[in-house]
């Protein structure tokens, strides 16, 4: 069994926002030289999510408002007790939930074994600083 | 390392339905020769879930009402801007996002090693075509 | 290829409620051996999940309160077409939902390999009896 490990450095400008890193997987899959085989793709921070949908802006733009609805922003702590810890982002772990930390990817031929349309995304929820996804190739 | 993949094609004939796929999982897995391993089963499409919870009808009666509240479908472009591409499926990216992508099985003694009320189920929010779901067994 | 398999067990006093079960994980996987790979950790029941966030008191107030308004407890078979099975647990199906079966992490140097807040959390959403989570690792 081979494995192979890296990380991915994310800094969005924003609080919320959608980045595509399906290139980035992509190479780290072709450098583990793994033909067959699962790759893990997570968040390491819990503000954040991996999860798989469409690279359509209009579709991002949507997800963005359905999030802010079922989890508003709200840094006082009467909404979010969390926040009586000094920090703003209970809402973060909440929108986290909905979209999820990880995806799994089946590696076929050494490629993301994927459908028309999947595409890899990472999404953040309390933004402006540096934060990192993990991918986890196994295989052979 | 063995592995051993397969996909499964489903045709539901209205927008939203269930479909309990553990027979087929099982048999996928059999068919492999794993005795000790993981299953990833996943949705290739993304207005589509796998997810695992009961086959009990009056459940997925809930759920199907329960995610037009959270989700509603409306084709108009005004409510999910995704549907500004010509498409009428905003809603069922949103759904799929609350029931997930994907599940990842045990695999002990050669089968899925589940609780005692545990079916995998897939989940379509935009049917009436076919869709395929992608079975990836690895282990030995 | 090694693998290790465990169930753990949880009994929680109340309807809702989470564990921090990161030591017992941990702990698994040491026994293991493995140095490299992945381990699945998933609730064997239909009505609990297995998250990944942080292990803060006032979040998990926070979590209850808004699981309750997304799928709020009610034993009537109006609300939930589930009880009509005699069941009262409908809303545990849909919360579960929102958190989530399982989690996969990767597994480094043998250890579990993490983000700075990253924690494992059973969530029970119909306790008031023993159920079991799987933990299942593979890897080398």
């Amino acid at each position: 069994m081979k494995s192979h490990r890296e990380t991915l450095t994310f800094n969005v400008p924003q609080r919320m926002g959608f980045i595509n890193i399906t290139p980035q997987v992509a190479a780290t899959v072709a450098k583990s030289g793994v033909q067959d085989g699962l790759v893990l793709i997570n968040a390491m921070h819990i503000t954040a999510s991996v999860f798989i949908n469409d690279d359509e802006p209009g579709l991002h733009e949507d997800y963005k408002r359905w999030l802010e609805q079922l989890a508003p922003y709200d840094p006082s702590p009467s909404r979010y007790h969390h926040n009586r810890t000094g920090e703003d982002n209970g809402d973060a772990h909440h929108k986290r939930q909905i979209m999820g930390r990880e995806v799994v990817v089946a590696i076929t031929e050494g490629k993301l074994d994927f459908g028309p349309w999947e595409q890899i995304f990472y999404g953040e929820f309390d933004g402006r600083r540096s934060k990192r996804v993990l991918v986890k190739v196994i295989g052979e």
